[in-house]
């Protein structure tokens, strides 16, 4: 078992980099801050024993070696990077937790076949540079090194000078670093553990997820003086696709997920109809037939749409990733672990993206999700209890021992 | 009959103070611009004989004197502030029309029993300083001039000080200024007149109009972890309030008005579930039993709508103007001068606030519209054709006319 009050203190520590005021911590990717973090997790990782790799995008694997050279390592990890009104956890959680488990090995001078490693990405949450999973994204080849050096910040600093700049910029080609299985433990950003009362979740998969920019044009014009009939409302004929992605999502349950979290009208002013209306849609499943059937009817709905009320509107998919079910090995042995360790459990798909979908891509993969208080994350007021991310980080211990041999 | 050359000359020389690229003007109250119209406007009005009273708030009243000092005079006018994307013709016509029908009757040589005053009134549109339509506002009392003088731009500047700077502070105390009877020509700034294919708007009342701001809260929470049984989205609930506002204007045809114009999303991020919506609601009627049925429904259905969804929700009204019924005296002046003219006519109601509604409360009032190209207005390609501005300034040639007597 692990020390769960050596895991908080040290997720406490890393917490007063970049602490806000509201409780919560503002450390963005390849800020002095984030140097700040890799610096203390670094030299945590040293003081453990293990040996510090980074690669050319700056991600950094910390390594304590098993018996057997030639097996690829068992791999852990997460980011240290946040949201900027990020809370203590996301991310970090994963992070530490490898570090405790490796501070537990070495406490019960427990040797494993497999070396063991402890990761972490750059640059997962994307407020800073974009696309989000940057480290993970570029390591298994989703998209170029040269891209992601390339992606800049609001103002203008690139990538590539950010990570010389704060000492992170590595020689290891991204990729060329062997995984033998991977698993990151994560707090579940959703309030599916709690409303169940359950510890631990198994994750068997992470849902696939279509982004869409939408723009309504009718014709502005004066809210008094024009008559209901002779109107064109790019909102009141928004309202409708905005209603119909819940409907969409609420006919493929129970992972079927759809929301509008943007909106923008020109002229946005209380006495003129709004002339356009710019909207973003958000469409997940764990199922990518039922994705797409999701995407379909979406689009069937705006054709149906412009053809009805005669106002012109576009939609562009402007991100998609699949559905990414993880490895049945690494779901089993998290299962396995949890039911040794007789935690109150359950499946839980995850919702989000994480640097895990795409470790998944290049060798065996799996998750463990902890419960977060009301659901809440990117949020400052983000909160999770110590028994729960102590519970984790022990099915996280198990079901590594389970791949690496002891 | 009046010069329709001279009238459209004199608009093409006022738009060019504060013309902008896209054929607009802006002319923002109280601005040297403004400065520069009104000192252009008035030198017009003495060119043609007229003596010039201007009152503490910055009304300037222009008088051709008649027959008989003890009638009280037949106003006209409007307003030269404009919009800071405004047109050529919303205000600037009314008083230029109003100078027209003076040269008109200086070149024929016609004398009136009463006086006929040109008018225009400080601060119409609102776009600078708060509330719109000051000028004709402070002098009928619908507010003191104080409340008026306080209001300030959003650089600091208040009306006080931008009255005195550009030397428009007159000495007559607002409302001491005798009307017998008030006419404003304007353009429609609605789309009734051009789809009827008509040329003159009789202007038997102005709507009545409630303005609400609206904030529904829910809980923000992410997109993608959170179940759609589990959600509290602001916006979703929010699109069924937007929708009832359409659905009551439409239930009190012909002048129920009904417009969300403003939207405002927190934390409007792809994909985090809204949070908190604030949204604009402008409900109007020329019935003021109507327009306050349409208020009760709109509360009814957001107490309703509150039970049904659990979620928070709050709706203030910001803004009331009840309907303003012309008076029958100055409606059939207009009536019967268009009858006279033989111009295609129709009664147009206005949906929209102009001066005329305050001058209606110490006086008979009346307004003429004419068409404007596609019912444009508050926007630089607002435009209006030449033979329907000349047909309204002879509209109001005739029916000042009636009421000043020859
Ligand atoms: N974990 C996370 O917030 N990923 C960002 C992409 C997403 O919305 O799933
Ligand atoms: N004419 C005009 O735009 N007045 C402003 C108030 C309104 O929306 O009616």
């Amino acid at each position: 078992r692990i020390n769960g009050e050596r895991l908080w203190a040290s997720l406490m520590e890393l917490a007063k980099i970049g602490a806000t005021p509201k409780g919560g911590v503002k450390r963005l990717a390849l800020t002095d801050l984030d140097k700040e973090g890799r610096d203390l997790v670094v030299g945590w990782g040293r003081q453990a024993g293990m040996s510090i790799t980074v690669d050319q995008i700056g991600n950094v694997f910390m390594r304590r070696e098993g018996r057997n050279p030639a097996l690829a390592p068992i791999m852990t990890g997460s980011h240290i990077d946040t949201q900027p009104t990020g809370g203590k956890f996301d991310g970090n959680y994963g992070v530490l937790a490898g570090l405790e488990v490796v501070r537990t090995l070495n406490d019960q001078g427990i040797e494993t076949e497999a070396a063991v490693e402890v990761a972490f990405w750059t640059n997962e949450e994307g407020s800073r540079f974009v696309p989000v999973m940057m480290g993970s994204g570029v390591f298994c080849g989703a998209f170029s090194l040269e891209t992601a050096y390339a992606a800049k910040d609001t103002e203008g600093k690139s990538v590539r000078d950010e990570l010389a700049r704060i000492g992170y910029m590595g020689e290891q080609v991204p990729g060329q670093h062997p995984i033998g299985a991977y698993f990151e433990t994560h707090i579940e950003q959703g309030p599916v553990l709690e409303d169940a009362d359950k510890v631990i979740g198994v994750v068997p998969a992470v849902m696939g997820l279509s982004w869409y920019d939408c723009v309504v044009t009718g014709m502005e014009a004066h809210a008094g003086p024009t008559p209901m009939g002779l109107r064109k409302d790019a909102l009141q004929v928004s309202t409708y696709i905005m209603q119909e992605v819940v409907k969409i999502a609420n006919r493929y349950p129970p992972y079927g997920r759809g929301t509008v979290g943007m909106v923008q009208l020109f002229p946005n002013s209380r006495n003129v109809i709004p002339g356009e209306v710019k909207f973003s849609i958000d469409l997940r499943n764990v199922n990518d037939e039922l994705l797409n059937t999701m995407h379909e009817e979406m689009l069937a709905f705006i054709d149906k749409t412009r053809s009805d009320s005669g106002l012109a509107m576009s939609i562009e998919r402007v991100s998609y990733y699949p559905p990414c079910p993880f490895h049945p090995d690494c779901v089993d042995a998290v299962r396995e672990a949890t039911a040794k360790l007789g935690y109150s459990t359950m499946d839980v798909v995850s919702g989000a993206g994480h640097d895990a979908i795409y470790a998944a891509r290049l060798a065996p993969a799996g998750m463990i999700f902890v419960p977060c208080k009301d659901g809440i994350s990117h949020n400052e007021i983000e909160d999770a209890r110590s028994d729960h991310l102590e519970a984790g980080c022990n099915v996280l211990l198990h079901a590594m021992l389970e791949r690496a041999k002891i």
